[in-house]
């Protein structure tokens, strides 16, 4: 059984923690069991681990989050399958089912499970996983959807409806899809026992294959990943679930939301404050997440959410906290993410300043890990300074190696061709300065390590 | 007529905008006439102006401030005198009044206004101040106070009770001070036409010289301010005006108050956001200073005050804005102000590491205005690294000078002797490490530049 785990989404509903290659997925905000924090993937993966389930995970992402999934779980193995642009959930999970079939040469009878990498959820959604598995080995359809037990007549969710005949077997034949009623028809479709779609799909990696082939018919992995532009935006649902001919759902009943909104997530978070804060013992429900290492004092507070990082500071009353995207807009587009978990390590910026004569300065702390290295590169537009303030490693520049320690100064100039390699964990403070300072201004070049 | 201003305070009521460098007086968060923004102590110093009272401002104040009261009253050609340590307003009024008779060579006729340097109030108080000098120079009273219309029976302020037989005179014989009454007793003085002590004192120098000889009678300021300690710990009121034989007092009516607070600041912002702020137009009655580069969003708020600087943020409902003192002596001793304006311009720290290993990392940025330089010095326990990133100077380095520009790296060893001087404005990106890094970690040489 191959897991295929979903992870998109930008994730600005809970800025300023998440961003563009920080999504809310990989916020560690979260209690694990041996008392750490965890995110809410890591989270989804302990507990398919818990549940026995854990073969084999290929996780469905962009570009920008494959450096979080490989440091979040890496201890896992899972296998990263990066789109080359974003499109939509059948494309995705098109891919990821190519990569398994081409790649890793599965078996077409083998058994796949796509779901969603962050739903905050318990031991019986992943019970009602195995069962899925078990109702698509033995043929009871196609396709086997999980149905969430709904709460509430909600307008927010597409339905599943069960054929009539089927309300009390546990593997029940789908009769049709209904996508996000109003309130009046979810009503009626409770009556007939209509299930919440919750994108748990299971079926045959042949089954999926067979349509993939309609759109892009290609030996290898790579070929099939190079015409990824020929697959259509459109959704799982709709291009495969609701065209299917036979189709079956199985219901859980238990805990399941979308810790989405700073209103759900901070109803999750182990303690009321996190990060260096002073909070008001009469504050009255507010939570507090302070990632910067200022001290923060909240005082006589209620019903409020204060959330600091590197990218800015929300102050919310938590009933409000929905809103936040329309606000953020008014930031306009944010320059460049202020800080990063990368392959290598993270780093984040420190200072900005763009003097009127053209001259941009952007200031980092970089920690490299012990063993990884920053790739041999180029600039154009900007020179660096760096720094050693902890740690050891080795420089290369303008192909001359030497290692380095604190106290060390580098000069690198544009043009001037540089990497560096962490002995062990090796901090840097990095100064760039020139007239652009984008991400992109980095030609890369091969290089073998003396 | 001579006017000594006194500075005090550190002003944590007002963290994390204030903190020991920088007092609540010098905020520039206030409306000024030409459309910029003026601190408490310039729009004091200004309506002095106005009130055509500018002729010597002496400010009696601590080292830490007679950087920023050089930058911000430097136009006014104020004097500064500072007190070897902090003691009371006796000695430092005493100190200031040494430095204009003995260093300014004064007449002992001259007339001496003493006051506050941050009441926030109106024209009618500086038209008051005349008053009194009037009745000095007419030989009144030895001491004239003003006094303020109470506006109710407060237990915050000291009361001067005036004769009975004066009360519809404008210059009334002081019968006796109350240091702050209970309630009961401030509504019984309030029938008594008991007016609030504001702080603000008229005599001839000649008056105060006489006291101060008694502790110590010394013929250079120098000396004077040598033997400060030899000046009692005490209040001026106590030491001077409920002691004087005799005492006037002049009565002020109208705005008046103490800006000290949050809760009262707030009252008297221009606009409710300062800063890179976005503030939700159905937030109600909430404020918002930020003086982060980061930007800041509020959502549906109601009566909240938000201010943040390199010290810390601040997240408060405005009523309970006053408890603000107990919740910053939680966060201890702050080690090091994040940022200062000082005599030759400004830094802000940017980041800070302390290593296990015990190596402290500290990262600056620094601006030295034109023309201005930093002292010629050696540190014992950490070594620099200057990148210029804008502008140009002039470097000295163990004895050799020469000029510094833009992408110019500068490594200083520990005990090598260094200093800098502005052209133009120069900005510097100081990267310092070593086991212990403090400001007193400096010896200063004198240097005279080729």
């Amino acid at each position: 059984m191959k897991i295929i785990l979903l992870s998109g989404g930008s994730g600005q509903r809970l800025w300023p923690l998440s961003n563009g290659a920080q999504a809310k997925q990989f916020l560690r905000l979260l209690k694990s069991p041996d008392g750490n924090k965890e995110s809410m993937v890591q989270r989804v993966v302990r507990q398919i681990k818990e549940a026995g389930l854990l073969e084999s995970i290929t996780v469905a992402t962009s570009a920008a989050q494959a450096d979080m999934i490989s440091n979040q779980l890496g201890q896992y193995g899972a296998d990263i399958v990066t789109e080359p642009a974003r499109r939509d959930t059948f494309p995705a999970i098109a891919l990821a089912a190519a990569y398994l079939q081409k790649e890793k040469q599965c078996d077409l009878d083998e058994t796949v499970v796509v779901m969603p990498c962050d739903p905050y959820t318990e031991i019986g959604y992943f019970q009602t996983i195995a069962k899925m598995v078990k109702a698509v080995e033995e043929s009871a359809a196609d396709l086997v959807l999980m149905g969430i037990t709904p709460t509430n007549p909600s307008s927010k969710f597409g339905y599943i409806v069960p054929e009539a005949t089927d309300a009390q077997k546990e593997t029940r034949k789908v009769n049709r899809f209904v996508e996000k009623p109003n309130h009046e028809l979810a009503e009626q479709l409770l009556t007939e026992g209509a299930l919440w779609n919750g994108g748990v799909f299971a079926f045959r990696l042949g089954y999926i294959a067979s349509i993939l082939e309609k759109y892009v018919s290609a030996p290898t992995f790579a070929e099939v990943r190079a015409r990824y532009q020929e697959f259509p935006k459109i959704s799982f649902d709709y291009e495969v679930a609701e065209r299917a001919e036979s189709v079956a759902v199985i219901p859980f009943t238990g805990q399941w939301k979308d810790l989405g909104t700073w209103n759900a997530l901070t109803e999750e978070l182990p303690t009321q404050t996190i990060g260096n804060v002073v909070l008001d013992p009469e504050a009255k429900n507010t939570h507090v997440v302070n990632e910067l290492d200022l001290p923060l004092i909240c005082i006589g507070t209620d019903n409020l959410v204060v959330a600091t990082s590197n990218d800015g500071i929300l102050v919310a009353d938590k009933a409000h906290s929905e809103d936040l995207k329309t606000h953020l807009a008014q930031l306009g587009p944010a320059a460049r993410p202020m800080y990063e978990e990368r392959r290598w390590g993270k780093y984040k910026v420190i200072d900005h300043i763009e003097f009127p004569d053209g001259q941009n300065v952007l200031t980092k702390q970089l920690c490299i890990r012990a063993g990884k290295s920053i790739s041999y590169q180029v600039h154009h537009h900007r020179e660096e300074v760096w720094t050693i303030i902890n740690g050891t490693g080795r420089l290369v520049l303008s192909g001359e190696e030497r290692n380095v320690k604190p106290g060390d100064v580098i000069h690198i100039r544009r043009e001037q061709f540089h990497a560096i390699r962490a002995i062990t964990d090796l901090y840097i403070i990095e100064v760039q300065s020139g007239d652009r300072l984008t991400e992109d201004d980095i030609t890369r070049y091969p290089y073998t390590w003396e």
